[in-house]
């Protein structure tokens, strides 16, 4: 399942919050339906935003090609903020749309038409980039899972997240596909469901053997040595190893450490931001309190309650044995192994 | 707030799996509506299932009276294990039915309308002690509640889950009328949401500062600093001081011990099952899938999932502080002072 296809002047994505009910595609030739889809939740997953903000940028440059070019390149710069401001916390949607703005600002020189086939160009190549770097993480990921594993995830990082075969869930799926046994717990990540709704769904497509659990299920099953490894995703790495990812994964974090289970992150370099070091430097965005009060619609809790509701937590470095990425396998420390993926 | 209110010749109690979009009271007089009610969770809460169980074997008493005592007695003994049955995990309600068995079994002389007086009068005395267990689980549990606390929670123990104010929850409330700062900190609680569905009520209805996150959240808000101490109650509690209680329970307290939070469980004697001593003897009710992947008649999770949905986990000693009761706080080691709590 494709979860974003460039049709040349449009962008086809199946609207990931109807899933796995419905499966509906929707077309666009409008970067704002992208930036909706974005903040929705339509379209989501660290890497996947990331390809979605970069054909976004094309989209608005077509949108706005009749336009003078002072006026083309202030509405250009502006379009690319506001995409920028639809999810502060995965660090792959700014790394794609300052790709954007580099090779707008190194062709300026160039006719609008020409600038934009260049934009349109790049927007290609992060997506085709996208495309190989699953692939290594997976292949370089399956290493580390055992020929009989029982495996805890969170959240969804299948192809659903990305725009090839996936993070995390790619080296299942690469560790399954080489004949290992697999057994997966997906955490069903509350309040958006992804597991329950993304994970499950195309891991039983793949044939995979799949388990849903609630996400406090997760310390239970782990006591009953149901657990060989964790692995999640990951939508900001600092260059110390401090992990951002969905709300839940320092919690399972933490509790394999507790239980001396492996925890490992699988993502790529492009997640990584060398300009930050200490967690509490990450911009952690918090979602509007109806995801977790509203349910299809109908309330789970009294109208007025106060919500504490983060869309991501952080996940120290000292919990982490690995981080997976399209390169290598970093191991602690990190502070050294990450920055050496960037001195190659 | 009264979960369960008896009539005289009827049982009225309030549908809790429909709180809080709306207050439904059911009045019935058929022990086989009490025993769904329990099945279906609009009655829950190890304590107040004890108590209804006491009062279905009145009304089942009144419904069978015209039998001859063979009979009686038969349908009476078969209608007790058909209750037992219904929720095998809490002890309470084996408890508060096996003194029902016993005081038909004192008085078996007596004609069937005396002995019916007589159980009546049990089920009255079981619900009276209740209410006398939970104002001295407050009083005794609320000397360990900071002058300024951040608490957290998990499930629901209120008066909506006794017969009385509550056990985890009324230390709470006793803490916050002693003039206490308390802010409260709910895990909505997957997969029946009685964290933010009855917790949320009954505590914003007690004027406490309550703040809802999804249960994955914990573990976040533990690292910002924001919880002090966890309480929770209990469904069973063996000799050496193994906790089952609602799943996600052993995941927060493994949290806590993590963080260097206290983590504290309050129940009443009636939970403590001498009988047993360690975890794995205690018998893990599992819940029905349709509690995960749907909701409000929809669903989450693709047809055909897998699911594992136990109701309950178990805490081992060694990540408790505390077990407040209503006669002391016990503390490690367990195996000592629990057993203490019976031999005065």
């Amino acid at each position: 399942m494709k979860s974003l296809e460039w049709l040349g002047n449009r962008l086809r994505f199946i609207d990931q919050t109807k899933l796995p009910a419905e499966q509906i595609y929707i077309e666009t030739d409008d970067y704002k339906a992208v930036a909706g889809a974005i903040v929705h939740l339509g379209i989501r997953g660290a890497p996947a935003i990331g390809i979605a903000g970069a054909y976004a940028v094309v989209l608005l440059s077509y949108q706005i090609r009749n336009l003078d070019f002072k006026n083309f390149e202030e509405r250009l710069s502006h379009g690319i903020e506001e995409l920028k401001n639809t999810r502060p916390t995965a660090v792959n949607l700014s790394w794609a749309l300052e790709r954007m703005r580099n090779v707008f600002n190194e062709n300026k020189k160039d006719t609008t038409a020409k600038i934009i086939k260049i934009m349109e160009n790049e927007a290609i190549t992060i997506h085709n980039e996208d495309i190989k770097m699953c692939d290594a993480i997976g292949r370089i990921g399956s290493e580390i899972i055992p020929g009989n594993a029982g495996i805890l995830t969170h959240c969804n990082t299948g192809s659903l997240a990305t725009g090839g075969d996936g993070t995390a869930q790619n080296v299942i799926l690469t560790a399954y596909k080489q004949g290992k046994k697999i057994r997966v717990y997906a955490d069903e990540t509350r309040p958006l469901f992804q597991g329950a709704r993304l994970t499950t769904f195309e891991l039983m497509n793949s044939g995979i053997d799949v388990t849903l659990i609630t996400d406090s299920t997760a310390a239970f099953v782990m006591q009953q040595n149901k657990i060989d490894l964790v692995i999640t995703g990951a939508d900001r790495i600092t260059s110390y190893g401090f992990v951002a990812n969905k709300i839940g994964t320092y919690n399972i974090a933490s509790l394999a450490k507790m239980h001396s289970i492996p925890f490992y992150v699988a993502a790529p370099t492009s997640t990584i931001d060398l300009k930050l070091k200490e967690g509490s430097e990450i911009v952690i965005e918090e979602r509007n309190p109806d995801e977790v009060t509203e349910y299809f619609g109908n309330r789970i809790a009294p109208p007025g309650v106060k919500v504490y509701s983060p869309a991501f937590d952080v996940t120290p470095p000292e919990l982490i044995s690995g981080i997976i990425t399209e390169i290598k396998i970093a191991y602690p420390p990190f502070e050294k192994s990450l920055q050496s993926l960037f001195s190659r």
